[in-house]
């Protein structure tokens, strides 16, 4: 472990002392649980089958590029759903409207789910979510739980500093974690400082056509944004983010970029963005409509914070934000009120890169220091208001109260947590109840798969005198943060409802057809349990014979309106499979370019005589 | 669920019957268990930290083509192994090696792995599977979890009977669910009887070079071949499968092919196929040696069944093989010992497609009619030999004796299992204590993540004297089967040695290098917490620049001998991103056609500073 901080021995120090009380502090934390709490931990995460998990977990996929959702308190993984990535399974990537949506791209990392949300808490309606790997973003519906839009951002190089939604989902910030040329042009890296930009994306989202939009981009300073959180309440037209590397490093910025005493919290006031793109106050940058701060002024400022900083939290009250530098012992609570009069008194230190630097002292409410904790990272709250930071060095969450910055409890975790997330722990309301730690080494918790170790996910229970780990899961990788929203919130569809106004659509055996129009063929068919029909009138109503060279277009609907029966379509050696939901009508698109005999065939078990739901493409030789 | 099995009415009848006896049955089994049985199902399924689970269980992904691996009892997913789809998460399908491996393939549907065997024991060393969709087989080491040597089967179509091996992991044999024409050339589908074959390939594997070699093959009458085993002691030389379609339907084989009362058991002698292929007793089709039973008789025969069955079960002395058609409510059990000795007194009712097919009277030792169970299609034994088998329609495992047909215990599960999976139960020496049904349809079970739902595991306690679900949770698409191991037996490697041999590997800072020959462009670097070092003489040692249009390799070490300190290395927006593990070393290579300036990160968090573990490369344009 010496290796993590090679240039912070001082830190080092710090750590082996941690190390040695941490030990301490697990047992007295064992036993005052044991004294107090009379169901087991196994009862407590233990969901009898007939009942269900009182929370979803939206947990993010990291670079899997998907998105993975739990049950609380089981920590059962129910889904997956395919974002960033292809999905062979559901065949997302490869039937028409998908494929197109993933526009040829085979990977994404995707960070930092957001849920939509209503005056500061989750509505249940909409997830959001960005990808740092290919810079793009995505909206998942949550009545299907399916991917329905994603767009690339230009001129922006790695969305890591998102999604964070403002609080009625007016907009969705990303700010980027690297920094590069405008448009990634080539410039040399001796051009940094001058060329440049790390860029922030303002996104709306339009909830009727479920498509998303780039409304404005602000050109800030070359440094890593990496976390971000949107004012609520009092502070609701405003916004944090922190950052790394503003000693503008431009190699091996392990060490060169944790040189400087501090880096900054930005703080920026998105109506006020707004307006000055109404103001016309931009440039034109391949098409995007650009702020440059250090021209326009008044909408955003930059507040000292220890170094390197990782998470930026605002408390549900909205009147505070919390952060800490990533190596640093202390977590900095700071006061939207003393923010705001800092700005009101144009109290500043100066400016940095044209923007005005508030003073520390002028914002800064308390600096925070639990004994021998190292590396606090990210802070999430309960139904009191009191705070969760995880500690990825020291290892643990450290409950503490944020209106007097006493430690109220401390538990370990297994291993370096970055992120936490409580019960609805981001919104105006938490839940208290739950918190899960995201570890990001497992090491020795599960049984072995070789070199490759999952990541691990912890829940503590929230709801005794202490904070108690109660179970211990491995985690696909990589989950970087994850939000925790109450199950009776979300309102899904079972069952798609006919749609009239589909042209691909047929819901009766009489209406499939094959259609020839040159060399397109189109197949108009359905599948039930269990066949498929491509055309009812035809000899074997289950094959389709094309010429090679055709391009074909397989519109294939599910008229089994019955919950879980899925079907899916597969043509062997074809490399090819898509799935069809009840009541969904998908279409898969190729060209027959072998020649030869394939059989088709449903993918997804649907009945007693799913084996039997088959058929043919017969591709004639040219 | 009436649809399901249109073309049975009387079945129908006997499943309602079947439902309500169902009820009445469950109150019984909770009661007996909740009387004898002191710990709580969710203490029986928890792993407190600090503990690991007792057994692995590897369970097929399907059409995801992945395999999954969890722990039991906990039933906690522990990881993903990529197999036939690409990764974005670990860059399976990305890293040169890997890439090549899967030759363009996009998708996968893994069917029935099967562990390695010693002496009919799994010997823990490695996982077979196969490929319906794209008709391939791959062999995964178990040292390391990770996939070794993909093949593509040629002159086959789906080898979904698969992967089976015989008792020292000699063979896997692999034969197909879909007839084609060999070679899957162009024939009408009025020539299905006369051109089409179902062809099972024989599959060597060399352990030193860690290679499949397809030994031979054989052409089969065309039709469809379902599930497999081999046989045990005794019956150590022999393996039996089951088919359906015997009445070579080409359409609706929902109807019609559940015409014929009887479909057939395969059962040949394997080394008697051998001797044939030593003899050059084949013809060469396709550059494979194809054995025609037809014209080579002595190896294979055929056993009349049920219609229409799913699972063919060997009983772990290697007596007796169970089988039942799919739709039937019998189980029928065969004697080996019978088998033989109608072959040894060509006891034959006459051949059917030029095999010979035995009496079933002379084979059939009993049929097994537990009251109102339906659909059985798979069977595995516990340590006293006794049989659990899985019934779709019914929805339960039914637990009876072998040796007796006496029905034992029930229990309903939820709902429709395909197969399920007890510890070490289809090898000579089950273990008993638990079974996993793997359930086709979850329904109501879950939070529900709208139309598609998971599919569901449920774990059985085997330990009392009834049989008691004690956990459920979902899965991911889709378990067709699973093996259960004992933990001890598999010996995972932490951290990958160094490789003296590697011409690509860099061990030292002082080694890393970049060498341009022509446009191509060699980087051998390093990964090491927390920085990439792809030259440690240049002025920034974490960028390289290269002209646009170059073909570059990035040769990548990681140096953290650690356990659990992997690295990723992907390139910002040029949709690329691979993995090395711990000690590995790992080639990526791409052409650089977009010019512009493109951040390299590492993708897998592995210490304090990992965000500042980043470099640029830089493309110049042409």
């Amino acid at each position: 472990m010496k290796k993590w901080i090679p240039i912070a021995t001082g830190l080092l120090a710090g750590f082996m002392t941690a190390a040695i009380s941490f030990a301490d502090f697990s047992n007295h934390s064992n036993t005052v649980a044991a004294n107090s709490d009379t169901k087991s931990n196994a009862e407590k995460v233990y969901v009898p089958f007939g009942q269900k998990d009182e929370y979803y977990l939206f947990a993010s996929g990291g670079h899997s590029g998907q998105m993975f959702i739990y049950g609380v308190p089981s920590m059962r993984e129910i889904r997956t759903i395919p974002v960033f990535s292809p999905d062979p399974a559901t065949g997302y990537g490869f039937d028409s409207e998908s494929k197109k949506m993933l526009g040829g791209y085979t990977w994404g990392d995707l960070h930092h789910p957001a849920l939509s949300e209503t005056n500061g808490d989750y509505n249940g309606k909409f997830m959001f979510a960005t990808d740092v790997g290919n810079s793009r973003a995505a909206v998942v519906d949550l009545k299907t739980f399916t991917t329905k839009d994603i767009i690339k951002i230009p001129n922006t190089s790695g969305p890591h500093c998102a999604a964070f939604v403002t609080q009625n989902t007016e907009y969705m910030f990303l700010p980027t974690r690297f920094a590069t040329p405008l448009g990634q042009k080539y410039e040399p890296l001796d051009q940094y400082s001058k060329k440049y930009r790390g860029v922030m994306s303002a996104v709306t989202f339009d909830e009727k056509k479920e498509k998303l939009h780039i409304a404005y981009q602000v050109a800030l300073p070359p440094w890593s944004y990496d976390l971000s959180d949107a004012g609520k309440k009092s502070s609701g037209d405003w916004a944090v983010m922190t950052t790394y590397n503003t000693e503008e490093a431009t190699s091996t910025l392990e060490i060169n970029a944790s040189q400087a005493d501090r880096d900054y919290i930005v703080l920026f006031n998105w109506k006020q963005l707004a307006q000055m793109v109404k103001d016309g106050k931009y440039e034109n940058v391949g098409g995007q409509k650009m702020i440059f701060p250090e021209k326009e002024k008044g909408a955003i400022y930059l507040i000292p914070v220890a170094k390197s900083p990782h998470g930026v939290d605002v408390t549900p009250d909205g009147k505070r934000f919390i952060a800490a530098g990533k190596l640093a012992p202390t977590m900095t609570v700071f006061s939207f009120a003393k923010a705001f009069k800092a700005i009101e008194n144009k109290d500043f230190a100066g400016e940095r890169n044209g923007i005005p630097v508030l003073q520390y002292k002028s914002v800064m409410e308390r600096e925070v220091n639990p004994e021998n904790a190292l590396g606090p990272l990210h802070t999430q709250f309960d139904d009191k208001g009191m705070a969760y930071t995880t500690m990825f060095i020291s290892s643990e969450i450290v409950k503490w109260n944020p209106n007097t910055g006493e430690t109220l409890d401390r538990v370990p975790v297994q291993y370096s947590p970055g992120h936490s997330v409580a019960a609805e722990g981001d919104t105006v309301a938490p839940d208290g109840k739950y918190l899960v730690a995201l570890n990001k080494l497992s090491k020795d918790s599960y049984l072995s798969v070789g070199p490759s170790h999952p990541e691990s996910m912890q829940l503590i229970d929230l709801s005794g005198k202490k904070m108690k780990v109660i179970q211990s899961v491995p985690a696909n990788p990589e989950p970087h943060y994850a939000q925790m929203i109450k199950a009776d919130k979300i309102k899904t569809i079972n069952v798609y409802p006919k749609d009239p106004n589909n042209p691909d659509a047929v819901y009766k055996q009489k209406d499939t057809r094959i259609v020839r129009k040159g060399n397109e063929v189109h197949v108009y068919g359905i599948a039930m349990r269990s066949r498929f029909i491509f055309d009812h009138s035809a000899k074997r109503p289950d094959s389709v014979e094309v010429n090679q060279g055709d391009k074909v277009f397989f519109h294939l609907t599910n008229i089994d309106f019955d919950e879980d029966i899925t079907h899916g379509f597969a043509i062997n050696n074809y490399n090819l499979n898509m799935e069809v939901q009840p009541g969904q009508t998908n279409t898969i698109e190729f060209t027959a370019d072998k020649a030869g005999t394939y059989p088709i065939y449903c993918t997804n078990f649907c009945s007693a005589l799913h084996q039997e739901m088959t058929g043919y493409l017969l591709v004639k030789p040219k």
